[in-house]
Order: C-alpha cells, then structure tokens, then sequence
C-alpha cells in the first residue's frame, strides 16, 4: 500500500473510520463523496432535538459512516466465526447498504414525511435505482446489477429471501433488525452529541461475542454477551424515555409538524405564500422529481421558516417563530388520566380557545409516542422484529426473552400521551385539566 | 429553591450547567432565550471545518454557554481565594460579557467578514447597544446603564481600564486573555466534537490553581498549575496545527472567500443573480441593517450556494458546487521552499493558467496561516496580550515564559503557506512546482 | 486562603477531591493520614478479583477516599435545598462516617471475616471506640463524644434514632441506604478499574435531582430524577451479574475460604505450622488484640499463601499454590437443575471423589451467590432497606417502586448455584452432572 | 473457532485483549499463565507512587499484558504495509519478547535493584534461560532454540544484530526504541491509574501512521501522524515532571533505599534481625538464588516493613513506619540554586543534624533526577537510543528532531536536585538554605 492509503475518517464516536486499496473500499469511498450522501451533512440526525439538547447537532452523514463502520466490525466478526472469507462482492453490497440506508431522509427526517406523504425508505430506494444520481452510477459501474439488487433491499414489502439476494442471511441482518448496525450506532452518537451517557454499552464485547448460527440464518451472541445486550437494549429504553420522547423536544417536533399543515392548507387554498420556492410549494402537492427532493435539506426548511414570520398568517408566524427562536409549545402530561376525564376535559379546552377565537386545531394538540424496547418473537406478528439470540447455559440458541430476567419490562409496549399547546394558554389549561381530573 | 429550579442545561463537554433562581441567573436565562442568541444555533463554532471532520457540527451556541460556564468556574475559584464574594451585578456583566462575546458572528464566522466588510466584534457591540434588539432590553431591564458599559467592554479601542468599568481587572481577564474562558472551551469543545484529542488539557486542576494577584490587576497559578498550563498551551498548538489548519478545510475556507469575491465582482458590475436575495446583494455593499444581518446565518448562505450553482457563471458553480459536494480545492504546500523558487513558480503557475485560458484570481490561491502559540511580554508590543503568569519556586508571580522552559518553542511564531487549486490542476501544477524546485 | 490550601488529591473516578482550611476538612485530613486508614491502603476494594480482571487492583482506601468525596456531593447538595447549611460538628461527623465506614476492613475483606468470626463493621466500631487507635485520638481531639456517637452510628442493633444522634435523618442515610455514597462510589470505581463499562451511571444529574423530603426524614430526587436511578439501579445489577458473581472469581474466593478453613482445623489438630506467625494462628481461635488485627492485611495473606506451600499439606498446597499462581477451581452451573437432580449429583459426586481418595469438603464445593438489586419497601421487613423515594408526575414523593416499571424485573432475589471444583477433576464431574440430568 | 476462543481480557485501558486459537497465541496464554509471569500481579508498576496518587496500585501484569497489546498492534500494522505476513514463529518471538520484558522485576522495581545488586534486566534473562522456571519450558516447547534466542535478545551487551536474530529489525524496535510498545502502555496505564491525563495520546492515529522502512532496518511515521508523536513526546515529559518526578513520591523512593542501605549496614554488622526472613537477608549479600528472588514482591518488602518497625533500630523505624504510615520526607528543592551555595548549604545542614546527634546520611539525603524526553540521533553517542523517523514534507524519512519545531525544548536533558528530610526537620533546614542562599 502506498502512503496515500489508507484513507481514515476522525469520528468522535469509533475514532477512526478507515478504507484501503481494495475494490470494496474505492466503491465505498465513491459513494461517500456523491452528491446524495454529501447531502447528509445538512440534514441532522435528530432534528429539532437540538433546541433542547445543545449539542446534537451532527448529521446523517456522520450517523451513516458509523453504521458503515459498526457494520464492517459486525461483518468482520462474523466471517472470521464463519471460516469463510466473503467475497468482495457481496461485502460490498452489505456495506454499501449500511452507508446509504438513510440517503433518503428528508430535512427534519420524519416530520417532512408528512409533507411528501412518502416514506423515506422510498426515496432511499429511488436514489439508488434512479439513473441521475451519482451514487446509482457508482453502484453500476461497480456491478451493473447491483443498483437493481440493493433497492430492493431496501423494499419492506419484498419477501426476506428477495431482499437478501444472495446475501447469506445472517449477515443481511447486520442491517436490519432489533440488534443491528445502525442502533448500535445512533445509540451511542446520539448520547455522545447530546452528552447524556443513557445511550452507552459495551459495542466492543458485544462484537467479540457474534457468532453465526450454523444454519447460516442468523446470529446470535454467545452467553458471555447476555449482560452486553441486556444492557444496549437498556440504553435503547432510557434514550427514549429521555432523550428521544423529550417533553420539549416532542413539542418542537408538533410544532413543525402543525406548521407543514398549515402551509398545506395555505397552498390548498391557493394562498399567495412569497418567499415559498415553487419547488418547496410543490412539494406539499406530492408533484416533486427526485432531483428537487434531494435539492431540500434542513438548511431549505430553516430559510422557510423565515420566510414563514414574514407572510402575515399569525398560527404560521408563532409557529416559525417558535422554532427558531425557541418559544415552545408546553405540554400537559396525560399519564394516568382515566380515558373518560381525557375526553371531558379534551372538550372543555377546545370550547375554552374557541371562545377566545383560537383556533384548537394549531394551539392544542394531542401526542402520543410509544416504544417497544423490545420484541420478542410472536407467531402472530403482522411482520417478524428480527429477534435477537443468544446461548443458553447448555449451549443452545435460544431467543433472549426465554432466558434473560432482566429484559421481561422491556417487552411492554409504553406510551407517552401528552397535549401540546402554546406557553401562553399552559397555566390556564393545567387548570382545566386539574379540575377536571378532580371530577370539576 | 422550588423543584423547577435550577434549570440545567446537558453540555456534551462540561456535563451539567445550571442556573439558579438569582437575580444574575435569572438575566443569563433571559439572555440566553433571546432571538440572537438562540440565532448563533444556526452557526456553527467551525465553519466549513465539518467538510474535513465529520463530527465538527456544533454551534457558536453551545460554545456561548460552554464560555459562560467556563468564566462562571474561573470567577467562582477567584472571587473564593479573593475573600470578597462579588456582587449580583459585576457577577452578572462579566457572565453576560461571557455569554454575548461571539453574538455578532456571521455566518461561517470569518469569511463573511470579508463580505460586510465589518469585524464580528462591531456587529458584537451592535447587538448590545442597538435598541432594537432583544439582548439590549434584557441587559436595559436588568440595569440601564448596562448596555453601554458592555458594548464598551467589547470596544478594543478603549483604553483597557475603561472596557472593564467597575470590574475588579484580574476579572475581565477571564473573557479576555491568552487564558481565558474562550480559549479554554472551544480547545475541549472542538476537540470533542472532531473527535481527535489533542484540545484535551486538564481544566478542573488548572481552575483549582487559579489565584488572584494581591494587586487585584490579573490572576495567577500557582506552582503546581504549571504543567497545567503548559499542557493547555501544547493544546492549541496541536489544535492549531492538526485542525484548524488542517490542509484540507483551510482548501474550502479558500473557496467560500473565493466565492465571496466572484459574487462582489457580479454585484460590482450589475449583473443579474436570479435567487440571490435583495438582503444578500446589499451585505457586499456594506449597506445592511443589523436587523438584516441578524437575519443571516449559516443556512442563508447554504441556500445561496444551491442558487450559485444555477447561476451560470462557471466561477461560482465551480465553487458552489465543490462546497455543497465536497470537491475541494487541493493543497500545494510551499513550506521550505525559498523565497526566489516560490516567486518563479508563482509566475510559470499564472502563465500556464492563462494559457489555457483560466483565471489564476479563482484558481491558484496563495494562503498563509499563522499561529503564536504563546506571546510572552514585550515591552513593545502594540498591544497587551495578557500574558499568563505563575508562582515561581520561591513563590514571586512572574511571566509564564521567564520559567517554563517547555514553553520556548511555543513563542515562537509558525506560518503554513500553501497555493490552494482546483484538483483537476493539481497534478500539473504539482510537477510544474517539483521542476522549479529543481532549479528549472 | 494560602497557596497551600486546598489539599487536593488526585482521584482516578472524581478527578479533584479537596479539603479547605476549615475545622471539618482539617479533622478529615487528620483522619486521612492516621495509621488505621492508611492500612487500608493495603487492602484490595475487590480481594480476588484482580485474579479475573487484571485491573483491579484499587484499594480500600481509594474506596473510602471517594465514599468521602461522593457523601459531600449529597450533603452539599440537599443542605443547599434545605436552605439551612450545616455546622461544622454535624458534617464533620457525616463525612468522618462516609470516610471511616470501611475502616475495619480485614484482608481480603469477607473471606477474612470467616477467620475472625467477627464482621467487619465490630472492627470499624472498636478502631473508633478503642482508645489505642489514631483514628480514636483524632475524633476526641475534634469533640470529646465524637468517637462514642460515631460507634454508635455503625451499630446495627441500635435504632436509627439512636443511630444518626443529632443528624437530620435525611442526612444519616448518605452513607447507609439503597441509593448511597458507598453504592454510587463503589460502581463507579470498580467498573472503572476493571475496565467493563456495567458500572456507569449518571452521579452528577442524580445528585442534581436530589432533595430533602420537607418532613426531613428522608431525601427523594425529583421527577427528573427517575431514568438516573434506574440506571444507577441496572448498574448496580449488572456488576453484580457480570463481575461480583463472575464463576472465575467466586472461584477463587471459594478457594481462599477453603484454605482458611483447611487451616482452622490444622490449627485446632495444634499442628506445627512453621512460618505462619502466631498472630495469624491465633486470629483462628478468635483470640487477638485489635492491634493485632490492624496488623493484618492483604500483604500478610498472600505471604502467608507463600508459606502454605511449604507445609507439605496437599490442600493447603493446591489451595496456596492455586492462588497464587492462578490455577482456579472450575465452575459447574446449576442453574435450571431440578433439586432432585443436584441432591443426586451432589451423592454420587462425592462417592467418586472419595473412591478415589479425595476429600470432597476441600475439591467439591457448593457456592451461592445471590442479589436483590432493589428491595422495595415492604411492612414485614425484618429490617428497613432505606428505599429510594422520587417524585410523581403529579409532585408527590413515592416509593420509586410505585412508579418505575423498569425496575420490575430489579426487585426480584435472583441467585447463582455452581459448585467448583479443582481443574482436574472438572470434565469428569462434568459428565456426571450431564448424566445426572439425562436421568442417569 | 469453537465458542471457548478467543480468550478474552478486559483491559482498563485497551478494553479487549485477545487470543485465538493459533500456535503463537497459545504461547502467549501459557506464558502468561506461568508463575514468574503470574508473580507480576503483586508488584505494583510505579512502587510506591501510589502513596501520593491512590489510584495508582496498578500491577506490572497488567502493564506486561498491555505492552503484549500494543505490541501487537504495531506488528499487525506494520507487516500489513511490508506486504509479507509474519510467519507464526517470529511473531511469537517478538510477542513473547513484549510479554517478558518486565518478568525480572524485583518488587518496588528500581529500589531492590540496589539490594541485589544486580538490573531486573539480568532477573530477566535469568527468567527465560533458567531451565527451572516455567516460562523457560514453556518457551522450550514452542521451540527448542527459543530461550535461548530470547534471552540474548534481553542481552544490552550484545549487538543489535545478534540481539534481533533472525527478527527484521525494524520489527526488534517495537520492544525497545523512544517509540515503543513499553513505552506507550506505561504512558497511558499510569495516566489511567492517577487519574491524571498528562499521559494521553493519540495511539491508534499513531499506530495507523505507522509503516516500515523500505530498507526494513526500522520503521517510521507518515507526515500524517508527526503531530501524534510530538503528543506522545510530550505527554512523556509531562508525566515524567508530574507524576515520575514528583516531590513527594521520589521523597518515598528515597526513604525505601535509605530502608534498604541500614538493612545492609545491620546484616554487615551481624546484627540479629528477627522477622527478617533469611533469604531476604541473602538477598542483601547477593547470595540468593533464582526460586528465591522470585519469591520476592512488594507483599514481600511490606511485610519486612513490619518487622523492621518492632527490631528497635530508630533509624529503621522511622523508615518503615514513615512508609507504612505515610509520613514521608519532605523536599527542600535546590533548583536555580548556585552549586556554591549548594556546597555551603549541604556542609551547613550536615553539621546542624550531627550536633542534634543526628546521623545525616539517613535525614538529609540528595536526591537529583533527570530526563530528556527525546534524544535526537548523535554521532558519539555511546548507545543508540533507537530515535523515532517520520516523512518529511517531501516524502524522505527523516529522523524526527530535523523537522520537529515543537520537540527542540523536548530535547534537552533537564534535572531536578532536591534534598529529602523528615517532616520534624525541614522547617529548620528551609530557613538555613533560604539563609545561605542570602549569602548568610
């Protein structure tokens, strides 16, 4: 190798990310540097979460480097159980995947799905098919039917068997599924970004512990890696008690969410809206090429939010406003609140705006977040959670929640209710809400 | 103290920063939920350093309240060993001072300097002292004569016992100083953030040797702070040399000034930029409000460079383009070469450009950077660098540089010189170079 | 203050811990540098363990140093929600509590307690209590009833009224309940010295979230409070699951008891044991002077260990030499083995360890280990487990059981079965054991 | 690989410590479970440091183990770049070699030296020839011509052809040069222990810039990782000023060698010494064997301490105790002192002790230590010292002091000369040093 190689990435999460002189590597490397993933660095990992954590300001870019990265350590580990090599090819198509999993995502990720009405997943599959991108041209020089084969990995509605092409199975998992390489990598940089340590465990011992099953269907972690496990599934529940369903940061993300309908709205009604770029407006009306689409990023939806305090509509105004100035919606928490008193007081409050001219569709607004830290295996399951095995004490493969104690509270499903209304309104509705809890 | 109080902020670097129910908190909160403040969320700390370090995302914000909290650690250990507890009010214009020090930054911090024409200190004290601002009504509510005593503080043309006004000196060091809280939150924050560890020195124990000087005109270390210290200095020289002069990113610093200036020379001569806002024309022209230039960020001009591609002139598209997509200008490093060898090369260079009908302006670029890593006392200096000083073996306060013999190459001034050119002319230029070298 | 205050010592888990110049600290440093908390330099935290992790070798007296650091953290932090601080004498005698709690400590620490028949924690009552001990004459020196009142804190048999004396409940149970400072320091520290990242948790927001309850009985954390606990209590459960109970490390603790044992009843044979000293002989009959005991400490068993091998006794030599040299009884798991099936085993494992001449009390061992992580309150009790209490959603304090459902799955006695045996003999036990269970 | 490999260590400072199931692997885990490897877990790496940083009880297993570590991944990384993978047997040899170098150690390491009179360098040797250890027969096993071969390679009298034997000698450097495997754990594993963060670098950045001369006679540094050793430089001559040479800690080296020089005046003088074991006191005549110098560690010297506070000696006692109980000498330090007024001074104290009846030789010793944190190449030198060689900017290797500004002052020999005292003594002796320095 000459000195030029290898090329290596600084990360704050793996330190160094490297790629050498090998035909896998020069695609990836390729890859990264087309136009479709560069635009991963303006869009951030986590949204508007950084109106609350100061921190979490990286981007999708450095998320999908460590995926690639955490991939190629799963990988590496699992072949060398494995004692057969994997061929260049077919390691260049797991980690070209694991880059260019998100290449999809719209500015603010989720809440601009609503906007498009499409899923991400969509466009990722589109940017890798469609023949105008750079990185479907790199994937087809490298093989030509690779762009082909890799959209369709990324199709949920394809069969397993479809999708993993000839993939061996247990390695297609390394990219999808309940133990995979892109939560083990949002896990950790997102506690690392925000500087909470609720997202940490033990990458590295979970790595060692991998080994292929024998029938080639899956992996699983040997019984030394039970307590690493344990302990990243722990991490993947305290970052969404309290990082990811944030009270504050789930009400920044209503409020975008209320500001795209309401542009929806104004553009329904054909609402003179300057300021708005036709593509932007286009977009609301689902008529957008992908070229458009992969033109919008965070920097697009924050230069409309400007634009947005400047049209002269007060519900877009507070809620532009809001969002770049940080004025956010309060939340009134619903836990434990009988159903019945929920519904009273749901009517109360939006006679209550009403009579003030408010209207309760933009000022109170209900939320709901639920998460299943995890599933285990169900006969029943609309679509199989790709379960996580491990070792028992006599060597057996067996799926975790038959043997691990510690995980039986991480099975349930819990929900997070919450109303969201401006902060002026939140004293004089915790009132309502307050007495009409009391049976008021 | 209610149980909504303290309210605590998550900083990835410093774990925990509180504010408490005082009258100087309270100012610090109100502060820092002002529109400008909240706007330095939308710049980030390092500018187009995130095209070379993928984590380097964090914003001019973080790093404002990182300072606030490192100046609060400085003054609470000094005004400890100084016996006087100070005062809500000097407590709270030093804090402000620390918190407001980077509030008129522009988008991508220095280079849109050269595009208003203006420092971000004016736009700095702009912020404080105009009374359209919302910085200014909470520092007038607090005290009124406060605006003007801080816009003065950031004045560096007044005389330094009239910037720090009622301060006690040895305090307004802390936000002004060759150590001071600036300096010792971006070495760890950016250091964090890119992901390498060279800015890690050991602040909790250099703060615990912090003193006041019996004279009150400046603070000290004691003996045992001064590895400490050196390690801090050590710090910014490996930050200096391995990332903020990265070869790398100081090529896309390059570009963007090289696209400011096209853009000036298109505005000079009238012509047609379809996309550029009024706003934007009117900043090369100097003639902006501070509410317009309030208005930009690092979004603005993320969205002009997209408008700068589709402008046609093959300069901007060329630059634009590279800084959305990464395709950045290549180093051709000229350290060692002398003097004579550079001059010859720069003309055979701008020859063999016009040639084939390039412009040399946009396309071979000399930059130089340079770095004192330490400025010891100089009894000629222009102007003071707040030099650090420390307990010697016998216990006399001196100068840093009159003991520490690790120091003396830290005083020394280094310059990185280098041509920044468009990659597909680097290997010609490169070779062209080579044989000037070899006396051809 | 002087320039020779504070006292800082370097702490790998704290960093900095600190002591002014102020009646409290000046007692605590005294206490620090007495021959009876110096000693427990020479007492591993974690005895064996280091045979297992190599790291871990920190000593008691880092432990207590830290125990010391993290009660002060409490203690600041409750007194200043208390809005009113403390007195020098009470929180001195709080902080001398957290420093002197392991100060009775013998080698090895439990193992030894075998020896003695006495529990540690009579040794920490009698080196405060006995007039003889440095740590006696410092205490009275600071106030006359200081060593009595403090024998009397570590009395379990006394009432916790009598117990805390003067100290605000709340206070008493920094150093003694289910979330305190010798929990929160012993996590932190093991985990980092043996390099296994299970011991994590959140200390600096948990102390953030702290209050005293208004009855001032207890402290509780609020309602921010809660993920931080939980992930203190999951800490605590996996160090327990993957270091405490470590088969490898249980083994060779089960070793060490045997070889005290094995020498207990070669001592009561009164046969001649050259060079193990009488001091050591006579700690067996129960028959020492505390000065006698202070003598001991780790140093004194491993050479002990030394002369053990020179014995010409074969148990006490495979014990010494195994110890010593790393040769470790293996571990057979009984998790999941039906007590009929052990009760079996159990027979015919000692049958064929005796036709072959062996004595099974010293070569097949049972060992149970089991763990709590969190005890919930519960009326019947025996004795109260100082629950941890945290804020509702609706502002009132509660039992955190009441309100966690994570922690479910803690509040359960889970226990270890293995018995060990030398290697040797391991595979044929082995197939026993299998056969066993098959039914044979 | 079944699931039993690889055999995994938990490292406080590398994490993972591996081994799989191949020849060379197998080795390194016998020889590690030897007992002369087994025997460096009870002595600590930095002596009695840990009486001034109580984190510092690390042990020289823990440090071998790490060395082993870093070693390796030198190795892997420079054989990945030579082309040629390294057969099994000369990488066990260089691994085996890493494993060792510190199997020779006496307890508290350089203080016993002076005891037998004899570098722990020849203990080493002595280790791998001696046809009774286990560390030889295991070696003799792998291959017969291997202890042989590893012994000379431990020989300094030997050249360094002969030494390397059929190793590549830019290999033989990775277990002894200014850039080493040693070198960087102890760095980094004492930093980690004290708590202080002096010893940090950046070792996977340097290991990746690392690759082999293409002549193979050593190997060097791309440009890329020269601001990675000037870290490593530097955090060897800040941990050498800081933690090495640290005032209180040299102040206990001293007093366990004055220990040891009254041991051997007493032993001349066929004192009785009860408690002292004879083969210790052998040791002091130099007439012990190899079994018994390996019986010896710091549980050993601790116990000694023990008898030696009840012989009646004051001079012992004071010794012994001061080290038992932590009542060190204190330092009177002579820097920037004219060697004149150092010669007045040293007369002046010896004749105020010996009129107190004082023997000056045990309480007033000098203690000078120095250092060059890198030796650059010279000519005369009467050894190589294995200088470290990066690429200059044009490509050539080039020794690294040619092209280092940061290292100039690095490379200075600098000396630090106190006077060590008991504490009762020192305030008398500061005033009549500060008097002479007066000129009194």
């Amino acid at each position: 190798m000459s000195n030029n190689w290898p090329k290596v990435f600084r990360d704050p999460v793996h330190n160094l990310i490297s790629f050498a002189d090998t035909p896998c590597d020069r695609l990836l490397l390729e890859l990264i540097n087309t136009r479709e993933v560069q635009r991963l660095r303006r869009i951030k990992q986590m949204g508007v979460t950084e109106l609350v954590f100061p921190g979490a300001n990286h981007s999708r870019f450095a998320h999908s480097l460590g995926v690639l990265h955490t991939a190629r350590l799963f990988l590496d580990q699992l072949t060398r159980h494995d004692g057969k090599p994997l061929a260049q090819e077919p390691r260049a198509f797991l980690l070209a995947a694991a880059l260019l999993h998100d290449v999809g995502h719209g500015p603010f990720s989720h809440a601009f799905e609503m906007v498009t009405g499409r899923h991400h997943e969509a466009y990722t599959r589109a940017v890798i098919h469609d023949e105008s991108t750079e990185v479907h041209r790199c994937l087809r020089r490298f093989d030509a039917s690779m762009p082909e084969r890799l959209a369709l990995f990324f199709d949920e509605d394809a069969d397993e068997g479809r999708r993993a092409g000839d993939l061996p199975a247990y390695l297609s998992r390394i990219v999808s599924g309940q133990l995979d390489a892109d939560r083990c990598d949002y896990l950790l940089r997102d506690s690392h970004a925000t500087g909470t340590n609720y997202g940490d465990f033990d990458l590295a011992w979970m790595i060692e512990q991998l080994r292929p099953d024998p029938d080639g269907r899956r992996f699983y972690l040997t019984r030394k890696g039970l307590a690493a496990v344990e302990t990243y599934l722990f991490a993947r529940y305290h970052m969404y008690r309290t990082v990811y369903f944030h009270k504050a940061s789930r009400g920044a993300e209503v409020m975008l969410k209320l500001l795209f309908r309401r542009l929806a709205e104004l553009i329904d009604a054909h609402t003179s809206l300057p300021g708005i770029s036709s593509g932007l407006a286009d977009a609301f009306s689902g008529q957008i090429s992908l070229t458009t689409y992969l033109d919008f990023d965070d920097h697009t939806i924050t230069e409309m939010l400007k634009s947005c305090t400047r049209l002269g509509d007060e519900v877009l105004n507070r809620l532009a406003d809001g969002l770049l100035n940080r004025h956010l919606y309060k939340a009134l928490d619903m836990t434990g609140m009988p159903l019945s008193a929920i519904v009273r007081f749901d009517e109360r409050a939006r006679e209550t705006l009403e009579k003030q001219g408010r209207d309760p569709r933009y000022c109170f607004v209900e939320d709901s977040a639920s998460d299943t830290p995890y599933e285990p295996y169900r006969p029943d399951a609309e679509r199989p959670a790709m379960q996580i095995y491990v070792e028992d004490g006599e060597g057996r493969v067996v799926e975790i929640s038959t043997i691990s104690e510690a995980l039986a509270q991480l099975m349930k499903t819990y929900t997070m209710m919450r109303y969201y209304v401006p902060g002026a309104f939140r004293d004089e509705l915790a009132r309502l809400m307050a007495d009409t809890k009391r049976g008021g």
